[in-house]
């Protein structure tokens, strides 16, 4: 099990571990050195071995790792075996994208239930999930006790519906609308994804290389 | 301008200032302590004097922060008001979410081409851009020079073109396919977006929360 003070970038980085050892294992690669892991993660040998040493260390000094089982372990400890039920709120252009380009299953989560406000929308199936009326969300929500509600909907109604999920038992947020959600609610487990952010963040570092540019 | 040594979280968190302020401004507030900005954010006030000294600070001791010349402040550090030329890549269900989902002129970027390799997508309209044969690639390119690709191809086919690409003058990538460009490229700016990973962390996040509850 995990430290419980293990540190937000810790953190960060075990989906990115989960993800090379899984291509090495793939690619028949049976054990590996924290310096050649380092190089093809863009890390640094010590760097990794203080990672994994948060979680109790799974290595043995002049021998590396073993690919298959640090695999596991790394997926053991994200806790991606569970298959927590999971609601999608907002069908529209992202929302289906989400649940037709995401790999539930492998990530922890089933997508149990689709929910949208347009009539449209209602009765169509989005990878296998028909989108179901809003009204529906309370009486879904006492039946089938999702865990995670990920909101693909714009901020106002993101706020809003947000503090009515928490009373039907949402414990999870996956939040693609327009605001930082964590700050509302403590005891709830929110991941913010800020799409603009990110893009932000690369013409930040674009004009960087332009001014480091002789 | 900003220090060239300023860290990749400290660059993370500037969008997220940038967005607050944002909201502050619309609000019809003036100044703003570090202090209370901290307290909005979820950080400490220190922390946001460290990040934003870093650009050479823009408080005045026991004063606050001008809200509305900060917030453009931290839109110039960013660069959004360039408008660099994007083209999207992929007009898949991700493409098409984000080409219709996302600001690009308040990021600082214009989307001026969508591709796809699928007959069935090419020739339609989306958000007012006209999806092209992904053939036409390099003689668009030729013309309109744009700076950045928006690859929502799946891993195999990011991985090949991505390298055709910067041959062709690109010079940034925002990468939603499921692998790390960085590491191929170097003095190319790339900003990956993974949201399996996002999706993971939310999962190892959940199972923290139930391991700490009574």
């Amino acid at each position: 099990m995990p430290k419980s003070n293990v540190s937000a970038s810790v953190i960060r980085r075990l989906p990115r571990y989960y993800r090379f050892l899984r291509e090495l294992a793939d690619a028949g690669v049976e054990r590996i050195s924290s310096g050649d892991l380092a190089r093809r993660m863009g890390l640094t040998a010590s760097q990794i071995r203080q990672d994994l040493n948060c979680f109790g260390g799974f290595g043995q000094q002049g021998y590396g790792y073993n690919v298959r089982s640090l695999h596991e372990e790394v997926g053991h400890i994200l806790g991606l075996g569970k298959h927590r039920k999971a609601i999608l709120i907002g069908a529209g252009n992202l929302g289906r994208a989400i649940a037709q380009h995401m790999d539930f299953t492998s990530r922890g989560f089933e997508l149990v239930g689709i929910f949208d406000a347009n009539p449209e929308l209602i009765g169509r199936e989005i990878a296998g999930v028909p989108v179901q009326n809003i009204q529906a969300l309370y009486d879904f929500c006492s039946r089938k006790v999702p865990t995670v509600a990920i909101l693909c909907i714009p901020k106002e109604a993101a706020m809003k519906l947000a503090r009515e999920l928490v009373g039907m038992g949402i414990k999870g947020f996956w939040n693609f609308s327009h605001y930082d959600l964590a700050l509302d609610f403590k005891g709830i487990v929110v991941e913010n994804v800020h799409l603009g952010d990110s893009l932000s963040i690369l013409c930040y570092h674009l004009g960087e290389m332009e001014r480091n540019q002789p």
